[in-house]
């Protein structure tokens, strides 16, 4: 058996799954040579320590097709994702986004105008603003319509980490799974849903802060099931924390359009994006509190708590996450194998 | 005649040329509904009061064809971007910089790996970091290579803005003009002036940093001539400032290379972009230790005095740019009518 020369290695579609792959890139390539800490934590965005607070950063690009799906649009999108980022780690206060552009020659400006007005709205929603940005056209051909990188600039005075699980943790979801994911496979297959089935696209900073004001600092850890869905966010929390999680298959949030699309495309729910949902490991004692402001909440009226992070053992191996389906148990891994690109 | 339904309008490639056409996308499209100042100032990046300092924002994407070009890479071009566009508003202190990567299925990794050392390289030259971003593959052929999307946190007690320009500044440049746009071009057509005519794409903020403190308030306006050159950068800074600018044409200092490179192209060096030069507008009582300052840095060896800032006249229009020749005077207009496209 020949080893493949290194030199040949090229980017595949499973190195922007959201999956062990994607994460293998970015140890390998990106974090060659990184010794800073907060780079190596891989957390949802950077904290860095200001007078008596922390500045957070975040950055996501969205190379979405469809760009414009049932329940949102790439912009509304590129909005939700970073202000999500800085809610994961704590920082509900949004100071500022960044915005840039890189279009096609030839795609439509109305579409921009569209585009635009749905990232102001999300804006509104998240009470922030875009305060700069940058607009690249590339040639017909050498890109396929619209790709919008954001970045945001947030502020809070406790910094939470993806990696804070503790065991006995219980796990909570903000709503309902795969709504995101399913509904653009669903667009883009022509599944007849619409309308029934819809992203649920949507900055969660006002969420994040109300179970930050019930819970203080009994919420441990948090983390925005995108891609990957939640199976590879809880992978990723397990894993860092040293712990493992076990999840409960009856207390998984779905809504009926979406666990009919994920069976008609034959897609495991949890294995796909959600853009408007957290997970969050919350110290038992202040569960009740939490849950209850989130479901008071218009976005986490679903909310709900899905198990419990649990010290590795013979059983639960560490990193692991597991699912008790009412007839026993059984891991859950990443999908590398079955990416579906461009989804966020 | 007929006219065009609005909402048949394309994007064109003027529209990413960093000119006029440019601006009237971002005024007409991204500014729609936008009221905030900050963001209306248009200036390279966005300052945000933060205790008794500035926070300040920059984001760049960058699309350049070749992805390596003499004298650089998409990776220093995309890390110097962020950063100058800081430097320009005075945010000499770089606290981060965000990266996103967008890039097509079966680019070679080891690319990657070049660009980012690259991009290491350029942050330890302008003592900065990366501390978060995020990855994206798109399918092959729906996107051209690669495409890096930046943004940059820095910190300032006094904002320099585009539009502080005073009738009788004197106009500096911190160094040679239109090198990058004409290696890059001088690349692509294989003009063979590889190793003579180098991109200057080069982080400012130490050269900045200098000018300022030898300057002080003296320094009253910045900006980095990129796309469109110094003549679209001067002009936007006349333009906000209400005032003309008149240019001698002999002080325009320019290596031999790109000299050659301009008339075998056909091209006008003050109209092609810079990625590492900066334009100041600085009171002249300032100007000697200013000018000083800068040639005393290495990136700022070729530092000159080309011109200076005047009230409007019927000589001088409002905004206008002009070029003394020696033999008479003559306006610059900025060039939508021929973008080069994914020069940065």
């Amino acid at each position: 058996m020949s080893r493949r020369d290194p030199g040949d290695e090229r980017v595949g579609l499973a190195h922007g799954a959201g999956g062990r792959a994607m994460r293998d890139l970015i140890s390998s390539v990106f974090l060659e040579g990184v010794t800073d800490p907060e780079a190596l934590a891989l957390d949802d965005g950077a904290a860095i320590p200001f007078g008596d607070r922390f500045l957070v950063l975040s950055a996501d690009a969205h190379v979405v097709a469809p760009v414009f799906f049932p329940g949102g649009d790439i912009g509304r999108l590129a909005v939700s994702g970073v202000v999500n980022d800085l809610a994961m780690m704590g920082a509900c206060d949004v100071l500022a986004l960044t915005s840039s552009v890189i279009v096609e020659e030839g795609f439509p400006i109305e579409s921009l105008r569209r585009i635009h007005a749905s990232m102001s709205q999300a804006c509104r929603e998240a009470s922030t603003r875009i305060l700069t940005g940058d607009t690249k056209v590339m040639n017909r051909g050498e890109i396929d319509g619209v790709v919008l990188a954001t970045s945001g600039l947030g502020v809070t005075d406790r910094v939470v980490r993806d990696a804070g699980l503790v065991a006995g943790d219980a796990i909570l979801v903000t709503g309902t799974i795969g709504d995101h994911g399913l509904a653009v496979l669903g667009a883009r297959n022509a599944l007849g849903l619409e309308g029934e089935l819809r992203s649920d696209v949507a900055p969660l900073n006002g969420l994040v802060r109300a179970a930050l004001v019930a819970g203080g600092a009994a919420v441990h850890a948090m983390k925005d099931p995108t891609r990957g869905g939640v199976t590879s966010a809880l992978t990723e929390m397990a894993g860092k924390a040293g712990l493992a999680i076990l999840l409960d298959e009856a207390a998984l949030p779905m809504s009926a359009p979406a666990r009919a699309a994920a069976e008609l495309l034959g897609i495991d729910p949890l294995a796909v994006a959600n853009e408007g949902k957290a997970l969050l490991g919350v110290d038992p004692a202040a569960l009740g509190r939490v849950l209850e402001a989130l479901r008071a909440h218009p976005l986490g009226r679903d909310a709900a708590c899905i198990g419990r992070a649990v010290a590795p053992s013979s059983a639960f191996e560490r990193g692991a996450v597991s699912l008790d389906t009412g007839f026993g148990t059984r891991r859950l891994f990443e999908r590398d194998g079955a990416p579906l690109p461009r989804i966020c």
